[in-house]
C-alpha cells in the first residue's frame, strides 16, 4: 500500500510537472496581450510649444498625478522620431495610464490630485486630446 | 574577535534588512512607471462601423498581428462609455503596442506578418491615426 501510494505520487507529481509546463507555456504566450484593462491616453499640446519651461512644469504636475492610488501603471512620453501620412507626432506630451477598470479611472477624473493637477497645469496647454479604451 | 565578528555580521544584516525594505518601497512606487518603452498606439475607423463583421474581421487581424515577435506587450480595445468634450470615442478599434525601442518598431513595420495585416485588413478602415511616443 505505501509503495503504491509512492508510485501514485510520483505519477500525480509528473502529470503535474507535464501540466505546469502547457499552462507555462500557454501563459508566455498570453501575457502579451493586456486584459482586464481600462486604457486612458491622453495627449496634450502646449500653448508654447517650444517653452522648455512650460514643458517641464507639465512633466512636473503629471509626476505628481501619477501618486493617484488608482494608476496602475504609466507613460509620460513625447512624439518618437517616426514620420509617415498616419502619424501625429505634433503634441507635445502623452500621458498613458492604465487603470483596472472604468471605476478607478471614473475616481481619479475626481480625485484631489487630478483637480490640482488641473488646476496647477491646465493654463499650459491650449489642446488636449483623450482616447479611453476597454477590452474588445 | 569571533564575538565582535558575529555582532558586526549581525548588525550588517540588520542594516540590509532595513535598506532592502526601502529599496522594495521605491521600486514598488517606480514600476507603476513604464520606462524605456516605445509606445504605438493605433485608432481605427471602420468604412462600416456598424459592420459586427469587419470588426471581427479587423479583431482578428490584430490577433495575427501580435504574433510579431518584437511585440512586448498589446491591447486591442473599443471606446468605453466615458464621454467628456475632450474625449475622442469615435474610432471603432484601438491597437496599442508597447516595444521595447524604435528599432523593434521598425521592424514591425516591415515584418511579413504586418504587411500581410495591412494587406487582408486595410481595406476595413477609412481613417487611421497612429501615435508614437517614447520616454520624456
Amino acid at each position: 500500500m505505501k509503495s503504491f501510494s509512492r508510485r501514485r505520487f510520483i505519477g500525480d507529481t509528473s502529470m503535474a510537472a507535464i501540466a505546469g509546463t502547457f499552462i507555462f507555456a500557454a501563459s508566455n504566450q498570453s501575457t502579451k496581450e493586456m486584459k482586464n484593462v481600462f486604457v486612458h491616453h491622453v495627449y496634450f499640446w502646449l500653448k508654447e510649444k517650444d517653452s522648455a519651461a512650460d514643458l517641464s512644469q507639465l512633466v512636473a504636475g503629471l509626476k505628481k498625478l501619477s501618486a493617484v492610488t488608482t494608476i496602475k501603471q504609466f507613460h509620460i512620453g513625447k512624439a518618437a522620431s517616426t514620420s509617415r501620412e498616419v502619424i501625429d507626432g505634433s503634441y507635445s506630451v502623452s500621458w498613458l495610464v492604465l487603470f483596472d477598470n472604468k471605476a478607478d479611472q471614473d475616481s481619479y477624473q475626481t480625485d484631489p490630485i487630478h483637480l490640482k493637477f488641473v488646476e496647477e497645469c491646465a493654463s499650459l496647454w491650449k489642446k488636449v486630446v483623450v482616447y479611453d479604451s476597454v477590452d474588445m
